[in-house]
């Protein structure tokens, strides 16, 4: 069993080599911005330890892998463009360091170039791998859409919100453990075991981080605590707030949503908001809809019939993602 | 032998059973709206052409047929917002009509579906066909990159020029026939052949747009007469006269670039680059780069190993598209 780190080198490697230049340079130059900008390289990992559980050829699974990451890194550049987003890992977004055109274009280059790394694959495999990869791409942006759509809706309900998650988000999870498992020729329920985990469990990481930006430690979280607070965003914890809340308490949280924060009632603003949480028990749950997903995620692990062992690192994988705060 | 106006209806009628529609609807609608703008569908006709000349079966190309047409409709859409083109066959663009981002989104997501309907062809064809519709992708990327390069580019070759329509334009034509020939399960050289001949026709057809742009008949052509040189365009036959002009005329031609046009002075800017297009050949340079392309393509054509008369329906269409002004 190769472990994470390794993977994570493999792919680095590979990425390396792929290099992404070519001709006109106004057009590759953002693309190997945008992919040296670095990141954990989780979506790709994935893609080996799924083919590494059905004891698939890892060499077969490289490319896949890479166009797995750049898809990904496709769908932040487009993302970062509409959200109007100023950095990206502390550096300037494409469309700030160059211009929205540019980052545009080279954003579709990038989705061209990952379509060219998920066919080099086996042939079993190429019309699988495609039909999952396609899929998933078009429920990423539908995920991106209704994510958009939120921002102006006045009601968003915990079922939409939760499908929004797993389309813009889990899914991609799934379809990289699945890829990965296609790739070493797992039978088609096996796979769908697999994609499922990861789906459960992109779920439960996209929770928790809805829960950490209230009550993670700042330091150990590297965001501002409270940030979807001020920001009033449509999270599990206040979309379960407003369902809640009832005479005074609604009044205030509605109050505290029409306030405009400045530096000055910024902090009032995050206490006051928390404070009717507890009231409301929206802590308690937020983590029992997370702890849901993530016991539902390794109840798909658990059904894939491989030996006990060769899940472990998937397993590690999962509590360790689990455990961001502790 | 199927006509090229069936299989524009067989080509509809395909598009009007996918409607494009989905949830959320928002991220549907504007590519509803892109598809129903209508068009000539000459590149699904073109697909189907390809599959007829090497007697395959027109049913098993009709998907991959309507994914090169919404390919063709998303870079469009992506096109006009970076053009900020308010219209698009005298409607409004999707940018236009709803906004930026929704139609970046919707892009993408008319990316994806093209690659789904790109995959929907025999097994023996998914790769090769993948691997020829990534590549023209790419390309045509590139294409669009180097034509909003030019913009600011103070000189542009010639050759630099024609790279550009190859790929912007040129080369989609030739991937839509050699797709359709790959599906009827043609040889890789009489495939290549049939992309020659698409993409030196492209090029021939592209070239003749700069042409009748100044030599054109206004009601026939559709476009305002000139337009290219109101709008200091760098065609052919701009670049060509750049290159010859010489000392007055140089001077001459510099000075109008460099002048504002308004309604007052437009058409004496018309007349008096269009005198100097006369003094220094140009009509003549590109009417012989149009046809060197050209016949460059029919010879492509004649060296496909069919019967003669399999090849009279592209050689018709072929010629057909170049006699637009007559």
């Amino acid at each position: 069993m190769t472990s994470p780190s390794q993977l994570q080198e493999l792919i680095n490697r590979r990425l390396q080599e792929l290099n992404f230049s070519g001709d006109p340079a106004s057009l590759y130059e953002p693309i190997r911005y945008m992919m040296a900008l670095g990141g954990k390289r989780i979506r790709p990992v994935l893609v080996l330890m799924g083919t590494e559980l059905f004891n698939g050829d890892l060499n077969q699974a490289l490319s896949a892998a890479t166009g797995i990451e750049v898809f990904h890194n496709f769908t932040l550049l487009h993302d970062d463009i509409m959200d109007n987003a100023p950095l990206r890992r502390a550096q300037p977004t494409v469309h700030a360091k160059w211009n929205s055109n540019i980052a545009i274009l080279s954003g579709d280059a990038m989705f061209v170039k990952a379509c060219q790394l998920m066919i080099e694959v086996p042939d079993h495999a190429v019309r699988k791998v495609m039909e999952v990869f396609n899929r998933t791409a078009l429920e990423v942006c539908e995920g991106q859409q209704m994510d958009m759509d939120f921002e102006t809706e006045s009601s968003v309900s915990i079922d939409r919100y939760l499908e929004m998650i797993k389309l813009k988000t889990a899914v991609l999870v799934g379809c990289s453990l699945e890829v990965g498992a296609i790739i070493a020729g797992a039978d088609a329920k096996a796979a769908q075991h697999l994609y499922d985990f990861g789906v459960n469990l992109g779920i439960a990481f996209q929770l928790q981080d809805d829960i950490l930006d209230v009550y993670g430690d700042a330091a150990k979280f590297g965001k501002q605590v409270g940030g979807d607070i001020l920001a009033n965003k449509k999270t599990l914890l206040l979309l379960f707030a407003l369902e809640q809340a009832q005479g005074e308490s609604k009044a205030e949280l509605l109050k505290w949503i029409g306030t405009t924060v400045d530096e000055n009632n910024a902090a009032e603003k995050v206490t006051a908001v928390t404070n009717l949480y507890q009231q409301l028990q929206v802590r308690e749950y937020a983590e029992a809809r997370m702890q849901s997903s993530y016991e539902e995620a390794i109840a798909h692990l658990e059904a894939i019939p491989v030996p006990s062992e060769s899940k472990s690192a998937l397993r590690e994988l999962a509590e360790s993602l689990m455990v961001r705060e502790a």
